[in-house]
This record gives C-alpha cells, sequence and structure tokens, in this order.
C-alpha cells in the first residue's frame, strides 16, 4: 500500500513546512509553483494508479489530470483522492484520443503514460512534442521504427523521456550493481534476465475480476485481459524484454561505452494458452478455436560490442514460479536468482555455491540502505518508490533521466527483433545504434552517488 | 572404486557357475568363447582406466588388449590387473598408430576409445571398419564431414557405435526421463543442458600432477592439459555439448520422432584462461602471452522440428560452482537442476518451487531402483556402471545401441555448428540430418523396460 502523503511528511520529512503541502491544484501550465512538480496520468488503470500513489507519497507533487476512458478505473483513481481529501484531477474521459486535449490544456509539467502498449508511442510522442518531461512504461515495441520515432522526437524537440523499468530498482538487482561497481565480479562476461511469469490468470478472466476467473479475453474480459492477450494471439516474439534486460544492460554500460550489436531468438511452440481455456472453459468454449501465435518460452541471446552476451527468457503461458532469471557472472564469480546464491573466487569456498544473501545486505545500496524503511510500503516491494522518486527529481530539475529515452529505444527494440529473428527461423538480427555513436562518450548516471 | 569383479560375481550373481569366470585369455578374433566379451581399450589413460574398472565389475567381460603410449599411464593400467590377479591385457604401445595393430590382430569383440579428441573420429572409423562393436567417449567434431563419415563407416560397414554419453545415466537425469515418459511434465517445450565445470585447474599443471598446480599446458603438461587446452586456444564454441545435450536430446526424442533443425550460438569474450595464468604464474610467464580464443561462457540454441527450443550453455573458464544447468519444462511444469527444485502444476503449491527430492526418489528409474546399490561404487557417482553395463549388454549381442552413431553425429556436430556460428556473429545454422529421414520412423529404446 502506498505511504499516506500526510504522514510521510510528517514522520519522515519534518523539516519541510506544513504550508508546503499543496491545498489546491494551481493553474497554469509548464510552470513550477512553490516548487510544486504537477504530473498528468495517461491511463489510469491499475498501474496508473500505482503510480499515482507514489506520487503522491512524493513531497511536493500534485497529479493534477488523468486521462482514461473506463468508468471503474476512472471512479477508483477519484476515490484515491477522496481518501486523501486531495483535490479530484482534472479528468479527460471523452475518448481514447483525449489525452491530447490534457496535453494541450492541462496545469501538467509531466506525464506519465501507463496505456496499453499500442498507445505508448503515440502518446509518448505527443507528451514529448508538448512539452511534458514524459514517464514512458515498460512493454516491448511493434518495430524498430517506433522506437526511432521516440528517439527523433526527444532529439528534435529537447524534451526528455524516462523509461519507467521499474526492476532497476529492485533491492537485490540494485545490490548486485553495487557489487559490479566494486568489481566483485570481475569484468563482467555473460548476464541473463527476462520475465517469467505465468500470466495465465492474467491474460484470461470472466470480465468482472482482473484475476483468475474465466477464460474470456479482448471485449468480453476486463482489465490486462482486454488488450494484452491479443499480443498473445497475433504476435511470436519477446513481447515484454525489458524486466530483464534494463538491469543487466545497466551493469554492463549499454549506451554508456557499450552497446547491443546482435540478437537471434527461437521460440517454442504455442500450447500453454489454449490447454488453459479447455482446462477451464472446456473444449466447446468459443475461444478454444483461438490460435495462439506467441511461443510459450522465447529465448534471445544478445551480443554487445564489448564481448559481453546477454540472455534474455521471456515465459508466460505456463504454470511456473515467477522468475526473473537473473544472472551475472565475469571473471571473478557469478550471481544467479534461482538459487538465490554466488560464488565469488577467493571468497566462497571452492567449486560451491553460498548463500547470496549477506552479500545483498552487506553491499545494500545507498538508496535502500537510506530509505528503505520509507520504500517497504511502495509498490513491487518498494521498487516502484525510488523509480517515482527518481522520476519526481529529474522532472521537477528538468535534468537527463538516468534510464532515458536511447535506453527506452534499445530495450523495447528486442521486441520486433526477436519477431523478425523467430519468423526467420533464428536468424542474425543487427541490433540499431539509438544513440548513433554517442554511447561511446555518455556517462552512468543511474543510482549513482551524485545523483 | 570399481567393484572387485569376483566379490561381484559372488554377493551380486551367484546363479552364475564359478566356471564362467575366465582366468585366461582366449585366443581368436570376432569370437565369443562361453559368452564372454574381450574388450580393447583405445586409450588407457584416466578414462579409459576408469572403464577398466567398470569393465571388470561385469560378469564374462573381460579386458584382453590396450593401446596407449604414455607409459606411465600403461603402468598404472597393469597395475589394475595386477591387484586384481587377472592376466594383463595384451599391449600396442608402438607410437600413436599402434591402435591399428591391435584391431588387426588383437583378441577382443569390442573396443573403448578413450583418447584425446582430435584421435576420436579416426579410430571409431577404423575400428568399424575392423567390425569391433565401438564404444566411443564424448566429446566435439572438428567439422560436420567428420560426423557424416561416423555415419557412413556404420552404414557401410553394419558395425555399430555406441556413443558414450555418461550423463544420460545420472540418477536425477534418469528419474526426470522417466517423469517425462509418464507425462508429468505434459508436452515437453523448452529444454537447458550444459557444461559448466571450472576446468582452469584441469587445462592447466605443472607436468607431474593433472590437477591444480601450475599453469603449463600442451608439451609441458600432464594429463588433460596436454591436449585438451590447445583446444581452448585455437577454438572459440561449445567443444563439450554432449553432456549437456544428450540427456534433454532423449527426452524429446530427437532422432526418434524428432530433430533438431537450427542452431545459433554466441560466445562472450575470452578472459578466464588468462587471467589464472597471470594469477597463477605470473604476468611474467611465458604462457601469458597466449592469446586463448575460446570465449569464455558459450551459449547455443538449438530448434527441433516438433518445436521445442534446447538452450545449451559451455562454461569452463571461469570461477564457478560445477552445474550442467539441467531445466525441462513442458505444459504442466519444470525442473531445474540448480536449485534442485521442480514445480508441477496441481501437485506443487501455486506459484512455488518445490524441492524436487521428493519426486526423483519416488521416480527413481528401473535402473537405479533395481542396481543403484551396484552402481554406487562405480565412476561419476555411479552412472558410469550402467553406461558400461549397457555398453556390455548390446555389445555382447550384437544389437543396436541405446545411444547410437546417428545420436553420437548429431549431439558431436553441435561443436562445428556452434564455432560457425559465433565466428559469423550468431548466424543461424541448418542442422544436418543424419539419419537421413530414417528419425521419422526410429523408436525410443534407451533404457526402457525391454532393454
Amino acid at each position: 500500500m502506498p505511504i499516506d502523503r500526510r504522514q510521510f511528511f510528517q514522520t519522515s520529512l519534518g523539516t519541510l513546512a506544513a504550508s508546503a503541502i499543496p491545498g489546491a491544484a494551481s493553474a497554469g501550465k509548464n510552470t513550477f509553483q512553490d516548487g510544486e512538480l504537477r504530473v498528468g496520468i495517461l491511463g489510469s488503470g491499475y498501474r496508473g494508479q500505482s503510480h499515482i500513489g507514489e506520487l503522491l507519497a512524493q513531497p511536493r507533487v500534485r497529479v493534477t489530470a488523468i486521462a482514461d476512458i473506463d468508468p471503474r478505473m476512472i471512479e477508483r483513481t477519484n476515490s484515491m483522492f477522496d481518501e486523501r481529501n486531495l483535490e479530484r484531477p482534472a479528468l479527460y474521459d471523452r475518448g481514447p484520443e483525449d489525452y491530447q486535449r490534457l496535453l494541450a490544456e492541462a496545469p501538467v509539467d509531466a506525464v506519465i503514460i501507463a496505456t496499453p502498449w499500442r498507445w505508448h508511442t503515440v502518446m509518448a510522442v505527443a507528451a514529448m512534442q508538448a512539452g511534458k518531461y514524459t514517464g514512458l512504461e515498460v512493454g516491448g515495441a511493434f518495430s524498430l521504427d517506433e522506437c526511432w520515432e521516440l528517439v527523433r522526437t526527444h532529439e528534435a524537440t529537447g524534451t526528455h523521456l524516462f523509461f519507467l523499468e521499474n526492476v532497476c530498482y529492485r533491492r537485490d538487482v540494485m545490490a548486485v550493481l553495487n557489487m559490479v561497481r566494486q568489481g566483485l565480479f570481475g569484468e563482467l562476461l555473460h548476464l541473463e534476465g527476462g520475465y517469467q511469469h505465468d500470466l495465465r490468470a492474467v491474460k484470461f478472466n470472466d470480465g468482472e475480476a482482473a484475476y483468475g476467473n474465466g477464460v474470456e479475453f479482448g471485449e468480453k474480459a476486463f482489465h490486462e485481459a482486454r488488450w494484452r492477450t491479443r499480443h498473445s494471439q497475433f504476435r511470436n516474439g519477446d513481447l515484454y524484454p525489458t524486466h530483464g534486460l534494463g538491469p543487466v544492460a545497466n551493469m554492463i554500460g549499454i549506451n554508456r561505452g557499450n552497446r547491443f550489436v546482435g540478437l537471434t531468438s527461437m521460440a517454442t511452440k504455442s500450447r500453454g494458452l489454449h490447454k488453459y481455456i479447455v482446462d477451464h472453459g472446456g473444449a466447446d468454449h468459443p475461444n478454444a478455436e483461438v490460435e495462439f501465435k506467441l511461443g510459450d518460452v522465447v529465448t534471445s541471446m544478445l551480443s554487445t560490442v564489448n564481448g559481453q552476451v546477454v540472455v534474455l527468457h521471456h515465459d508466460t503461458n505456463l504454470p511456473r514460479p515467477y522468475s526473473l532469471g537473473f544472472r551475472v557472472q565475469g571473471t571473478e564469480g557469478l550471481w544467479m536468482d534461482v538459487n538465490k546464491s554466488l560464488h565469488l573466487e577467493g571468497k566462497s569456498p571452492e567449486h560451491q555455491w553460498e548463500d547470496a544473501a549477506s552479500y545483498l545486505e552487506r553491499y545494500d545500496h545507498p538508496y535502500w540502505k537510506k530509505d528503505g524503511d520509507l520504500a517497504a510500503g511502495g509498490g513491487h516491494g518498494g521498487m516502484d518508490y525510488f523509480l517515482i522518486r527518481d522520476f519526481v527529481r529529474v522532472a521537477r530539475a528538468g535534468t537527463r533521466p538516468p534510464l532515458d529515452v536511447y535506453d527506452g529505444a534499445t530495450w523495447l527494440a528486442v521486441t520486433p527483433l526477436s519477431e523478425q529473428s523467430i519468423a526467420a527461423g533464428g536468424s542474425l538480427q543487427q541490433f540499431p545504434d539509438f544513440t548513433r555513436g554517442r554511447w561511446m562518450d555518455r556517462v552512468d548516471d543511474f543510482a549513482t552517488e551524485e545523483s
């Protein structure tokens, strides 16, 4: 549950004057009043609501406008403000294009986009063009053109895009990043990550509850099953690459002295979703006729110009425990999260695994060491707290985000590249350089001492 | 330690008449006397000696000839016979080609080849041409031509080749195979395996002890470091694919209603071996000048005509715990060996791992359930006992081996295919069909009830 904002102020930031807490929405566009950051939310579904909770827990942040088309979600969103005795945000609900009116007229300095995937790029482009500091939720691109469009719009407008990859802020991931930076794994060579999450009860429901009932998707379904499942029906690739890729890309400095050069992907046949429909809805259910194109397990390999290999897993249609499958391996040892273990030469017993817990505690990232208690109540085990705190920090300052449009374009590009590779039987794809050579000079400023 | 043969007879096979125990080598070629199987060993190094131990533990088997060129290894081998009060085998030690004389004149019905990799194919071809039932140790091929040569020789001569992949007989692997056959994982989709073994102390020594001292390889080294390390110096690919591949290939019926169709591989840069030399021999040691081509971690993906994907790992130059990295995943769940866990839908707690131990015990393969006690003293945790028992069984009967020349050619082909793929940046390689279509009709007879 998000921390109540006023309580947060009182307990954690006593030095802030109570008068800094805003009482009402201020008018005006793209201007900071009293150092406030005014945020608009494009897509106030469950994910958008989670972001609103995190934003309202930050000092001097107001959520002043939302755009959505689902009355149930709008009602839930409004109740978040009512419960906190906060003014409701301005509402833009006149159809799916009404976000453009929000961008044109609402008093917002920044926006967060948490809509279905097909809206991500079009909304992010429009938001940057409107001069709004743009936070973009994760997903996977439909085409390389789309990735380039994000980059070109940023470069043309000068407006920043923060790619909101929250797993980069996961406690163990940040501790391992800390260990990488301190050289504990030596020179990094092989990394793995992925999205291995049994989403069957997310991809299907009964149109009422979001999770775990029924075998409907599309029009007859509710929440993610309304739109997400379509991608499993028609696309075959790594549809959701960034949770696994972002954290390891950071560790090897992708777009910061390093870049991806090649990718190959292979997919298994598709069995899990059809089986789920038959098992839970019967062989006579109309959806038992649907042919799903998404292979149940998709594996990709990425090579880097600095000689590393990254293996990515995508596995969402089968019964399995949740695991992002991280592996971080260098000349001095390796960490794996599936067995919560590591081996470090000269530290661990020879040829043996060692429980990673004591290292993760010892190398806890400064973010978590200092503010882990504040984060603990936040979304996804606390990582969303630091994600939104970083977003607010750079959006307020108008500075380059630590995970920026080049990172977003690079990570999102895995989806169309993997689709192309799979369609050609696993053929090698050249990885675009979205920085156009600037990766050689860019520096790492993700969660550094300075940030 | 191998079980003493006579003791074995007395304790375990009391029904065999004592007179069946041979006292002296019998003459003649390719003939069975008293149902004996006479075996020649090409390469009586440590691996060959291990096979001799297993052979001598089997009833009605004699080791009648060895070919080797290393006096130290010959002495060790002879002592194995002396200790057991057995006649020493005939010795063929007049240079590396003297195995041809063994094949021409020694009283052997079958041979086992356990030489350095460069001798595998030439010896196997010669052995099949000489009509000897041929057991071939594992490794990786140098070329696809070499794989075809094995197949063609078998087809021309009618002589069988047993590909001695011992991990197919590992207790947990056989239990999981048993579970696969009983349908516990549903329809198989994604499998992983590999060779993840820190071999640095195998690839280098001081020329005296085999393991863990010094940084010499090649001429100045002893045992595997004399020859195996050269492959790390000059080759970049999955040099040792079969321990990881064989077991999972069996589970999805490769060459038995299924076949591999494509492969891609990527390799990290090479750092581990150079670092080991510098760390243990100093930066001034002459070997610190050597450039090793083998990437420290090599990853391969293989697709099958039936829609599975197999991921293979090769990781031998870095500090790490030993792990063959198995993962067996289907529509009903998955097993992984790195965390010794599985998840089976409807059996395991939802979305949670379950300790695999109770399943591995319950589905213990009949081989192990019946004779696990006999195997327990054998090589590599007992798997070698069953490997050699199967070899003796089919060699004595002259029947098709359960792991045959087509399996060997297929698994060995991963090495040249991965080298070609890596050299081309990860490009897709077409996988040859060594059975020329017969995979559609071949049946699985590996460790079945009938065997």
